[in-house]
């Protein structure tokens, strides 16, 4: 089906009834065919009634069923072909190689959450048998299980078209979990968000889910987002994106008269925290690894290194110095967008102004001035002006890095102690000094969501022990990860039944245990019937 | 030790700065000996510095050493002996009875924590190990598992001077995670507050844990208690109260710079459904049982039955008139405090005045008008009425109950639909027509955090199926439950540790298995080692 720039409310293609936009070629500055149009609050609130209404029939689907049409989503996006790929790199500027890894990573999600939910784990299944003779009062029966929580409301992230967007990470957690899901496109990849919608309306289609369990709304996040997450229908919100834009919806969802959650991962500045044997030893290997990743994808990454910590002195010199060289030679890179492109030139004007802080290296600049380059950027600042200056902290979506030379291992410590909430921290150290520095693991920790050992943050795998989020601001919830099989429990809530009859028991809760799976029965985990 | 009016803050019993106040013994109305002092915002401080200090030294305890001292606290707290029970009945008005069956429940919640955590379940430890051949990119060794979330604030509930207050289930639950607590205490029972604290002051001090991991703080909630939820090391907020309470906290635990997750459990109306056989075969004992949970505790429970829904006609008329007969011979109860009893009588008042609302019994009144005593009140309004006006589902806390008159079977439902999030939603009905009402069921299921069928409310089991929570505004999340070992999960995050060296990894990740507890290896959950 060729793009037709419409909305997919609840199994229909629809005009939308408010403005129009278009895509537009990064790499060219070039606006992109067809013209979109943007659902108007109706519209939205179509698609949320849609959702709710088929709300309990999806819930109450078995996992076997959610997982066939989870692995049908994954058909259906591969059965887009070269179309999908190239819209990718025509609306993002990404080569096809990362076009076509993000779409492997995309259906792996999906088919990951497929074969995650039938196992039942995530059903966290409990059964409580009564005590009847038990003094001085008796003991009900009571079992729970964890059910979906309500319809989910998806806000696609502007840096992966595929896997944080209309069918990434959330989508599938959602539906995983047995919520539908309605998904505010990102205004950066309006065709690949329509192409991928088709996709999950077949698979809706083929696996007989009503229409409801999904829809594509189009529109800007302050105006048609905010209706979104302002519909009483909606009971969570999934977003990937900017500090502003996540926590102006965790706002919003607060306000409602029934507060809902709100997940956003919000990115971080991920600290690289360089210890001196590492330094010694390998200076100019961690340099060349640093930025490799610092340049991945033109730097815009929620996991990209922003900050890099060490003590000053020649080994950090080295460090700079090899960093700075490697750096020169990066060629300008394509911003996903005008603002993206914006921010950063703006975010890295006003990191560079603040105090103690200079510009080492840059990277190639372009002379095409048509598409939305940038250049990588390399700079410095001690260690005091940093503990002094809450502003470095500041995220600069896109490659640059600021690397803070401490005084001594006491600064060190105080620069780790001084971070803010991230997705990631990274050591690069010796097995004999992590050990020694005890104290500076122990700060990175309850500041990250994941800790790196001579790694790059870079590189979110999805598995099962993945924690993609963190403390505040680098996400709203440190509680919950937004990558992995552990994503799926943002989207569920326990409920518990007390002298429920028997015959009329979920199935993961009857006696015999029809899906087989294991369940915590009287406090010990087992596969067997009751 | 006897009472000396004054806090606890990390250890060292201090007189507050601020304003003062008293017990009060409700059946009575007179004041209590002695005097309490109020902390002042430094105290406040001083308590959430001491406890921050010490988090990483509590937080890494092993299970073995927590599990310690929550069994050391309950020994401590039945070590108070009677002074303790007294001073609960002094304070609340409640028998000896209930203050024994209370503290009993007090200290198996502790005790289940105990056991819980060296089960090692609650860590969730996962690992995916290295793949270092996968192409198009090897995979890392990732770990995660579950870390306390940091200093806790915790507020008592008057209602539970010892199973909701400072030795309750979110202090039990927060100190199984490894998270410090602040408790600020319910003005409504300063003496038997302070007396559980020093048993758990005691407790802290046998088990050699830093005085950080406990302080008790007095003061008004609006002061004190705002001052703690603002402050900056505190990371989590446990709350059982009222709804004005609980989203005045939410508010401002959202307003943070730092947002922190508030877990307000703030109580509802439990509605119970008689379907129509079971009012037919039964109408005069569900009659029976109703009375019984609707007076248990003079109403005061969160899971109090305040609302009846039931299809007018002879057999509802039946359970009223039952209902009525029994509500008469109800003596006075006394209330918790004067608040409460003003509560009661100004909710009563306001739900009487409402459009068709018509009371059809009452309990007996009293002569003794010194002390805080209640008469229960039955009241009836048609579906119709019901339907349209929400204000008949605010809570009047305490023994009254409203019976909606439905005309029929799709205006029973249509009530279902419109409830609010409960707690709790109670089914009176035999198991076919429970298997007809399937409609009515998945209404209920969306609303409710429990399902009690041919039972009451009332009557909450600690265990590890338990959810007492439900959808706001029963509580702020309806993803957590406050009591049963569920609990837990509210102050726990994971972290995630990637080619991290195996020696420094936190017991629950080694190779080997030290803890001997279930993990989850590539996917399958196994006790083996890796």
């Amino acid at each position: 089906m060729p793009l037709t720039g419409k909305q997919l409310i609840a199994g229909k293609w629809l005009d939308g009834r408010a403005d129009t936009f278009r895509g537009v070629d990064p790499a060219k500055g070039e606006n992109l065919e067809p013209e979109f149009t943007c659902a108007d609050e109706f519209q939205v609130t179509e698609a949320v009634n849609a959702a709710s209404e088929c709300f309990t029939e999806f819930a109450n689907t078995s996992p076997q069923k959610r997982a066939e049409f989870l692995n049908t989503c994954a058909d259906e996006i591969m059965a887009l072909g070269d179309e999908l790929l190239e819209r990718v790199s025509a609306e993002t500027g990404y080569p096809r190689a990362r076009a076509e890894g993000e779409r492997g990573r995309t259906c792996g999600q999906l088919r990951m959450f497929a074969d995650w939910i039938v196992k039942g784990e995530y059903l966290d299944a409990r059964i409580d048998t009564a005590l009847p003779d038990r003094q001085p009062m008796p003991r009900p029966d009571l079992r729970s299980f964890n059910q979906a929580l309500g319809p989910v409301g998806v806000f696609g992230a502007s840096n992966f078209p595929l896997a944080f967007s209309v069918a990434g990470g959330d989508t599938a957690a959602a539906f995983a979990a047995g919520c539908p899901v309605i998904v505010k496109a990102h205004n950066s990849h309006p065709g690949t968000s329509e192409l991928v919608a088709q996709a999950l309306a077949k698979a809706v289609e083929k696996c007989e889910l009503p229409g409801g369990v999904f829809s594509l709304i189009l529109g800007s996040g302050k105006r048609v987002g905010a209706e979104l997450v302002k519909s009483p229908g909606i009971k969570a919100v999934g977003f990937t994106g900017s500090f502003s834009g996540g926590t102006a919806l965790f706002k919003l969802a607060n306000e409602r008269p029934e507060p809902i959650p709100v997940f956003a991962e919000m990115g971080s500045i991920n600290p690289v925290v360089l210890l001196p044997e590492a330094l010694k030893n390998s200076a100019e290997s961690v340099a060349e690894g640093f930025v490799g990743s610092l340049n991945m994808g033109t730097g815009q990454f929620c996991v990209n290194p922003g900050l890099v910590l060490g003590v000053e002195g020649e080994d950090l010199d080295r460090f700079i110095s090899a960093t700075s060289d490697a750096l020169a030679k990066v060629g300008a890179g394509v911003m996903l967008n005008k603002a993206t492109q914006q921010g950063y030139q703006s975010g890295g004007a006003k990191l560079r102004d603040q105090q103690g802080v200079e510009e080492v290296a840059t990277g190639e600049a372009t002379g095409d001035e048509s598409g939305f380059t940038c250049q990588a950027s390399l700079l410095t600042v001690s260690g005091k002006d940093f503990l002094a200056n809450g502003e470095l902290q500041e995220e600069v979506f896109g490659p640059t890095s600021l690397v803070v030379k401490c005084r001594d291992r006491d600064e060190l410590l105080q620069a780790t102690a001084a971070l803010q909430g991230q997705l990631t921290g990274t050591l690069q150290c010796t097995e004999a000094e992590l050990g020694s520095y005890g104290d500076l693991v122990e700060l990175l920790r309850q500041r990250v969501g994941r800790i790196v050992v001579n790694g790059y943050p870079t590189g979110v795998e999805v598995c099962h022990s993945m924690m993609h989020g963190g403390p505040f601001p680098a996400a709203t919830d440190a509680r919950f990860t937004s990558v992995g099989t552990k994503a799926i429990e943002r989207f569920l809530r326990p409920i518990c039944f007390q002298n429920y009859p028997e015959s009329l028991l979920p199935e993961a809760l009857k006696n015999d245990n029809p899906l087989g799976i294991a369940r915590l029965v009287n406090g010990e985990k087992t596969s067997d019937a009751v």
